[in-house]
């Protein structure tokens, strides 16, 4: 099996001329795509419908471009899209493709990428414990698909799972959901997913992987999950990338987690980690060799960041995921020397309080 | 002369408790103070009435402890805030203060400061010739005021000039005014300080600083200046920085000019001009001698950074100040390991288009 | 006892020009003011500091008229500001004074005025049975001091009670609160306090009036309830405001519920219920009647009204109760010929699902 | 000739479940459609996708029915969508079907509808002499199109024209351009495509219809103009709808202009002369008569409105489009009892300054 990423730009949320021109030159097959990340223009909340609108334009290139429906290209393909390129960050999407043993795996690790899919789940259903355990039997499919033997290999869980507007939750019976705010639901979702994947890794003890530690214990969380949810999807979809001999290709993936905000050392040392050189920034030269990288960051919720007061949970003008995003964002960016991130807010269970994981897929030095 | 620079954290724009404590306790006398600069926490645009409210505040607990009217304070004191603490940052004021003569000057350069005025502006005047010439006026008197000879020993100008509400333009004649777009005209007010306090200190020709230039001629800028206008000041208020050999004391100053905004390798090596250690963040004991840092910056004008398309000149959500506040302000708070830095946008002819300053004010090594 | 009301614009938040110019003139005598009410620039969210600037403002000049500390005119006169002013709606502030005694009164009723305080509340007192009861019991003191004896006779009862930072929140204890997010504890702030106005003056039977229904039985609510909450006080302030045989003077009030946002017909009544005349707008002759108007709205609870589909309750950009005193201040602005209008939302309690109480004082026919 | 108009709510902006029923029961005929006018989710602005997401869906339904391709679908239809559902206001769209000669006109009129497109516009010829002239021809086509004869049976026409980003800006020249603010530029555009529909309806004389008067002669406006602006187009669409003896069917059309935004009055009048009954509400089994209602709105420029002080001009967190669309649209919203309004703010020379036209498609009585 053989990986490969490619990353495009996007002018507006319809805007597929970069996969089409890929496709046109034969640099990606559409048949073989097998997931698509990215991050759009809108403010990555519940009335963000620039997540919907990629997924239905993307969806439609592939499917003409296979000569089947588009509605039949996104049940097999998750479309996990986040809104949000506050700062310096650059909207753009991330094209995974997958083919099938084209050469005789050797020693060396090489990208590993499994897709997997939950049933789909109800308003009643998220932030509970049946969203953390379809979650993580999710996760060890597509472990297993991926070929992944060692939960170590695994470097990166991206999970998307549904968002719902208060017309949802209202026809659902609001009272049977763990929240009727619909932004507040989302977090939920995120939280009980993220422990989903941290019990599915053996991140943390499967007692702790309950309903009564969603939003809680804080000190359970994976260190390798990153969690977005949109009203675009009704079912979490779960992408697992990591290393496995079994593989081949020209990329590789790692992962480091940052403690918070400030920790620009974690992400000086994966730079480090994938051979990208030292010196506060990522030459040009080296940072081409980036394919996609994977930001999850979070507002510290105490208030303060190393002692010092922040504003962001006190903010009714800009919600705190864009406050983050934009700042931890632009940290990741300016050490990268590359703006194309995938940086997603809502960190709830995934990493440290405050904190949040960074996977890098380059290509091998 | 000698100069020292506090800085105390605000908990909302009518804490005074840092101040009020410092006096109490004899660190701060109220009357060797000569400016306050501060970082507040509404929008930084035209409806931040926080500027204002922590102007009041300071003014009345300043004029308490000397017996003197709030007025008269500020009057002799320029009150210098900047609304807008986004992301990572936090919101505080530094306050100068400058004791004459206390020890004979020796060869040792320290941290030198001069205020000046310029008489009050109307909002015809603003972004207009007559504003970037009482502007330069004023810098060369706060210059002299420094006891700073060479233009090269100038590491940070502050000015903050007047903003004006619609009705203040529809009052003044709105046919008058360079544009009757309130935001707008802060955009001109602090284009035409900029280029005063470059033609002041012969950074750019005096014939390049005519009004003609006025956010059309982007190469003609200052890489000492950091402008702010606000609603609470009808004048230029002026504040010249530097180093001198009449000036004693533990502090010094250093600049760099940041060319964009993921110029990080420039905020590494301010951090190395001050001695403060390698590494990608400045590690917490040092960052300690850190008094004051305050930073310029502004959206790159072509809509890009790097190649890379970013949105925030696009965005009707999130002005584009906070934008790029929160980003640049992530940046230099992970080197720097801090987090209560001045960052101001709106940087215009104050650096190149898409950077802009980064001043540090630290104890000497 | 005879109240008076006088209403002044407010430029910014620190503008406290018109009732400076009203004590000079005479108009106001500074120790008659028993309360102040207002709508300022800000976001009316956790982090609107424009109340505070005001409070602070006004509290200074009153005690320099006074000869008093600041202090203590804020310790004896409630400052209930509220911000937000979306869409038509203008910035004012509404002063109350009363006068002992100066006529015998006759039969006719007159506009009366009481105040009370509750003891200080600590952020897990907020939401729950103590701040129902400690606001009951302030309510039926304030109307006691209204000399107003009949509950039919109150019209109007504004409540401002504290909000808490997330600092504050955390210093208090987050597991101890009933929510630790800062605009959701407002939220509980403003339900319990109305249900402690309907259980003072029997709209509800005591036992709705528990904790258990903060939040959660919607139909329990009180009909002349106007509560608000901010960060700038400690306690709920507590104004009665009805009609009583025992005052004189030229100004009455009455009060109607809106049933929803789309209520206009209730706006028209109350128009006519206090003689100004029909057509679907009150003229301006007629409008100069009006000394203050008090609304209350909120986003209908199940995302629709009157059976159509509306997004204030998604949208993650403007608050749901910036969207809806845009809104229902437009339809009072537009039928009452005013736009000086105290819209508040956050009506929990104040009226049913998606609607509100209207009250009005305004000179005698 | 015979037009009909159906309403359709709108969940999301690829919601296109109402049309597609429709479609299914035969209610509409999809290659009847000649345009559809809707009201999106987005914020109005230059980042709003939600209008591009809505065309993209509905361009592929009626595609789909009618065995088209999308784009020709596109290239034949005008699609016109502006966001901003505000307060109570609702996202929907309205289509605009026509039979030929299904009866022989009477004496009576009926709905008249005509379309016609400009040449594209370039970002340079934005609020220029070419975007008035083009867009009065196009006018002057599209009433010969309704077979409209008389100028004063006009009672709506509604243009969408061309937004450009910033790269777009930038990548024609920034320098051609009237300015080089993406948001500006929207602005211009509004305005010289106003001038053009006056000058083509004679409304004022063609020597005011002049580059000069753009955003300058605010005394030269047309009362039936209607002009949004989205990055989804790149020239000028034009509907023109009024009355005519050619056209049979059950439809109606009425203007009237609001001379500010608190002008109820004119919406009261409006609603009389559909026959739609008084009281300061249309009881709702009239307003079930209602087939669509447009209405332009604007901030007046002065910063005042009937002599009181607003802030929308002021204000940098929400955009004055956002703030007037919601008061406005709620005014309206409560007089016809009907929250489903195409309500698009930017109304220059679209109505005297702060005002704006409002049109409603009824029932005939």
């Amino acid at each position: 099996m053989r990986a490969d990423v490619q990353r495009f730009s996007l002018k507006d949320p319809g805007d597929v001329s970069g996969l089409r021109e890929a496709i046109d030159k034969g640099i990606v097959d559409p048949v073989k795509i097998v997931a698509v990340i990215g991050k759009t223009h809108g403010n990555g909340l519940v009335n963000d419908y620039t997540r919907g609108y990629l997924t239905l334009s993307l969806s439609q290139l592939i499917s003409a471009c296979m000569g089947v429906t588009a509605e039949s290209v996104r049940q097999q393909v998750p479309f996990i899209f986040s809104g949000g390129v506050e700062g310096v960050l650059s909207p753009h999407y991330v094209v995974f493709t997958v083919e099938p043993n084209t050469a005789p795996a050797g020693e060396e690790k090489s990208l590993a990428v499994g897709i997997a899919l939950t049933p789909r789940l109800s308003p009643s259903e998220i932030g509970r414990q049946r969203q953390i355990d379809v979650t993580a039997d999710a996760v060890g499919q597509a472990k297993t698909n991926a070929g992944i033997q060692n939960a170590d290999d695994v470097h990166f869980v991206q999970v998307k799972g549904p968002a719902f507007t208060l017309e949802d939750i209202v026809s659902a019976g609001a009272e049977t959901c763990v929240t009727d705010n619909p932004g507040k639901l989302m977090g939920f979702g995120r939280a009980a997913s993220a422990l989903g994947v941290a019990k599915a890794l053996g991140e943390i003890p499967a007692k702790q992987a309950m309903e009564s530690a969603v939003l809680r214990n804080f000190r359970a969380y994976s260190s390798v999950a990153s969690v977005s949810a949109g009203v675009e999807v009704r079912q979490n979809e779960v992408i697992v990338a990591g290393l496995s001999q079994r593989w081949s290709g020209p990329l590789t993936i790692a992962h480091r987690i940052m403690q918070d905000a400030l920790d620009i050392d974690s992400v000086s040392a994966l730079a480090r980690d994938l051979g990208l050189s030292h010196g506060p920034q990522v030459p040009a030269a080296q940072a081409r060799r980036i394919r996609a990288a994977f930001v999850k960051c979070e507002a510290q919720r105490d208030g303060t960041i190393r002692g010092r007061r922040h504003t962001m949970l006190n903010d009714g003008d800009i919600d705190q995921q864009r406050h983050i995003r934009g700042a931890v964002g632009a940290i990741v960016a300016a050490v990268l020397n590359d703006t194309a991130l995938f940086v997603s807010g809502g960190a709830e269970h995934q990493g440290p309080d405050g904190g949040g994981l960074i996977a890098i897929i380059a290509e091998k030095e």
